[in-house]
């Protein structure tokens, strides 16, 4: 990445994070000043012969220093209010709760600095230096994901990366009717089942083979607002996240289209529902508008089948069935680059081992993801669309979500240019506005992206190490918590807790609570399990000491928890 | 606002701002010096018996000492291509191109601040200081506008913000229908033409009667996906900003229903052409979803005349004929604050020059707000929503857009709560991504527009004075540029041009060229002006001997511009 000798091998995540005690608070500090003096050095000789607009006089008057104390009476509130208000989830031993964390000293340094020049990615022309970043970051997203064409962009956060995927399946589903009613002829013979059922790429082939029409079919499109409740279903794991019902509800298809697929013991969406659900819908001829896979739920962290729902895909696609495949992996995309070696390519399963004891992944040797898991991410290259979040395993400050998606061609389908025209390669858009579902958007969000992935580039060498950080201190946190016992003591410890309902699960949860001695009456009964969730997201759990000195007190206050939350449903 | 003895009146801008030549450079290196050092305390002393995560032996080994190097590589990189490639647009005298400037020294300090924590507004719990400061600011923009029972939020960006306002609108015309699908009775005897004609506040008011039967009649409402083409339409000044297609496009009511209303030669939604329009669509029952004026237009900074919008709908609702009011000012809504006394009350026209000149607004003693921008600003409460982009004129930071709504009530319409309570008053609520479109949401912007708003409190005593500053050096700026003449010489000045064609202007654009002598002819064979346009967004333009130093060189590079553009439409 830089031009130095150092070898990514050698990579120490401490280094990155001001720390828990901030142990690295001076480094801090020095970086940050560097990069402020730079700025105001910019400012101080950015056309050097002008006048300075506020002058020695004014800045030693009583106004001045009068607005000056006021100012800085505000700022101390509002720092008294932080400090006394706030939640430490910063710190690696105590906060267990959320997908939240300490987040990348480069990210941090590299907000606070464009935020100076306060660029607006919107547009090219009033911020080249962000917005040739932002281009960079969304590249990077696309071949994190295995895209080979692909494209991607910043997003304030998931939900809205998820409407915009929505957005995509809604507006490219409609495009085959579009085009039957500019022109017949591109369609020609084709039933509105078959319609229906086109692939995406059929679709961009199509669409770009008629380029001098595009303006029309899009003008037929769904963007013009008619039957877009005739486009098909959409199906979501059963423990669907609320923003997938928001995003039905705002791009217009319906909550009344959304149809929940169930889900496993694990929490995995069960292919074979996900099968009968689909050709009982086919055998009707209801169009199946898209699937969402979900790649680390909210609540439980798990890894829906990816690969399976792809090749339930292929299967069907033989029998004239097809659907939009979006994965909403907000929580879990960056955990794809612990699967890609030095040049961004999947690693084969066999090799995960010793690339991982090469780039020291884990602290001891051995390899930590799943089958199941890696076959998950192998598979994101099938799916139209992908949401990723910076802010969530990206250990990147808010706002900061993402998408990619597979084929550049398909922005072209969505965007609001007057002319389009269909170019392979990384061309810069003239105005990123009209090509996302958001207007105006902070260039110091990029640059704070391009400084994580830079400093940790997303595969093996970089952010793979930090994300098997992560599964470590997650995997030392669950054979610790495996055998609470001991005596009530101790508290302090942050984490919180959910419930696991069937009007929402369904029976999911009965094995887990089946295990733990509930009999299927004791379940139909209660009808839910209330669970402490822990979502372990620090680069400093990994390593043995620093767990095992947390060890016992966390033992001691999830007893305590647990024996409170018994209490309070007695 | 704080407890000194500070008085508003004294407010000196340009201690707000680092400076044009980074001016006050080193007080913001001490500002942010103190808070940082704050901030690093807090980590320190946050349970101070535990283990430090970061060892001193880790930190000074080889690979800590690398990976601090290459950190600092990237940083290089970073710092090189912003400072080569950036806009210089904090620049007062040189940069007068778009909406952008300066921004407030607090907003970036608190942004800076606030972003250690990493707070996300999605959720009060996990957030809790930042989150009662994005309560507290949504209020403040309610209060803004005017609205004594309104509610407001930040959103990424004023799109997003106009989406959300159509949103609003679009659930809220369906439920009349979904009322009676649910229970007849609450709106019985009515007509279809009669229930697409029912008032906000009427509509809102039979919501809360019905409290009892809300889930049920949300999932009848527009949200189920249902017949959102015939809602109505959706009519927009002629001169439509690209984000009102894409957000008519995302809501799913779609482009066909949008509807330009054509604007006169000062790009002002031509209010009887607006009553022509509304009047034959009601000649054939078709309903009108809404109406959106604009304050501050991107292209030609206009006005819209909001009391003219209002005053139509109230003589069209005694003829049983209503629509949605949304105003689109995410540019100019901050100029509303000039208009607001002590106590956040509208001054009285004739009050305003004394009240300027008491709160020393502007250098010389005049009012320099016209009656059509009064009247325009002072009928915001009849429009049930209002888009606020702090990144405009609040001189905050991107991504920092907002909305503000006339009726708390509304929020429950859009919302994903379970279970909905009417309650008045300024509750916090538990979950704000279920209130809004987007999810995860930075704390840290909310810190840095509540900072910014309580240095600078909305209205004529803080952000009035810097409102009043760019007023000021655009009646200097247009003073200056009336007369351009002189020879050619200088140039690095920054501006942009745009053009006014007939196809998206009409003949609005006429009685301008006309009056620099360009014939009907002339106009009808160009089709279109090309513009020089200059937003002047400045804290420091206002003063003369700022602008004066400028002037010549201003008026040399518009005049080499204009030969310039001449040149090339040859």
């Amino acid at each position: 990445m830089s031009n130095n000798s150092f070898s990514a091998k050698d990579t120490d995540l401490s280094a990155l994070f001001i720390g828990d005690k901030a142990e690295n608070g001076q480094l801090y500090k020095d970086l940050l000043g560097k990069l402020v003096d730079e700025h105001l050095g910019w400012r101080q000789n950015y056309m050097p012969q002008d006048k300075p607009m506020i002058s020695a006089e004014q800045q030693t008057s009583p106004e001045f220093q009068g607005t000056v104390n006021n100012m800085k009476d505000v700022l101390d509130e509002l720092s008294a209010r932080l400090r006394s208000q706030s939640v430490p989830w910063h710190n690696a031993g105590r906060y267990w709760g959320h997908m939240n964390s300490e987040t990348l000293m480069p990210a941090i340094l590299a907000y606070n600095y464009a935020m100076l020049w306060n660029g607006n990615n919107v547009a090219y022309e009033s911020s080249p230096a962000t917005s040739q970043m932002e281009e960079e970051v969304g590249l990077e997203f696309a071949t994190l994901m295995g895209y080979t064409n692909g494209w991607g962009h910043i997003v304030a956060d998931g939900s809205l990366a998820n409407l915009e995927g929505l957005w995509y399946a809604r507006n490219i589903k409609s495009l085959p009717f579009a085009m039957k009613a500019v022109d017949p002829t591109i369609v020609v013979g084709k039933t509105d089942w078959e319609l229906s059922n086109m692939s995406t790429k059929e679709i961009m082939d199509l669409v770009e083979a008629n380029g001098d029409k595009i303006d029309e079919i899009k003008a037929k499109s769904a963007r013009g607002g008619k039957d877009l409740d005739k486009l098909g279903k959409w199906l979501v794991p059963q423990t669907k996240h609320y923003s997938w019902l928001k995003a039905a509800d705002i791009i217009g298809i319906g909550l009344d289209q959304v149809i929940p697929v169930p889900v496993d013991s694990n929490y995995r969406m069960d292919i074979n529902e996900l099968e009968k659900i689909v050709r009982e819908l086919a055998s009707t001829e209801t169009p199946i508008l898209g699937v969402i896979g979900v790649i680390g739920s909210t609540e439980e962290g798990s890894v829906d089948g990816i690969n399976e729902i792809a090749e339930l895909r292929n299967k069907l696609v033989k029998e004239g069935i097809y659907f939009y495949f979006h994965v909403d992996a907000a929580y879990g995309a960056y955990g794809r680059a612990i699967l890609l070696d030095e040049d961004n390519k999947l690693i084969p399963y066999k090799d995960l081992q010793s690339k991982f004891a090469e780039y020291n992944v884990f602290t001891e040797e051995e390899n930590l993801v799943s089958e199941h898991t890696y076959n998950a991410y192998a598979a994101f290259p099938e799916a139209e669309s992908v949401t990723i979040d910076p802010h969530k395993m990206g250990y990147i400050p808010y706002s900061a979500g993402g998408i990619a998606i597979q084929d550049m061609r398909m922005r072209d389908v969505i965007s609001y240019f007057a002319t389009y025209v269909f170019e392979k390669g990384a061309d810069i858009p003239a105005l990123l506005g009209a090509y996302i579902l958001e207007g105006s958007k902070a260039g110091a969000t990029a640059e704070s992206v391009w400084a994580a992935h830079k400093t940790l580039p997303l595969n093996v060498t970089g952010y793979g190490k930090l994300v098997g950080a992560s599964i470590e201190g997650a995997r030392r946190f669950y054979n610790q918590a495996s055998y609470v016992t001991g005596s009530i003591y101790g508290n302090e410890y942050l984490t919180s807790h959910t419930d696991f309902a069937i009007p929402d699960y369904g029976n999911s949860p009965f094995k887990f609570v089946n295990n733990l001695g509930v009999t299927e009456e004791g379940w139909e009964e209660a009808g839910k399990v209330t669970v402490l969730r822990a979502a372990v997201m620090t680069p400093y759990m990994n390593k043995e000491e620093n767990f095992d000195y947390f060890a016992p007190k966390i033992k001691q206050a999830m007893q305590e928890k647990l024996e409170a939350i018994y209490e309070d449903r007695k």
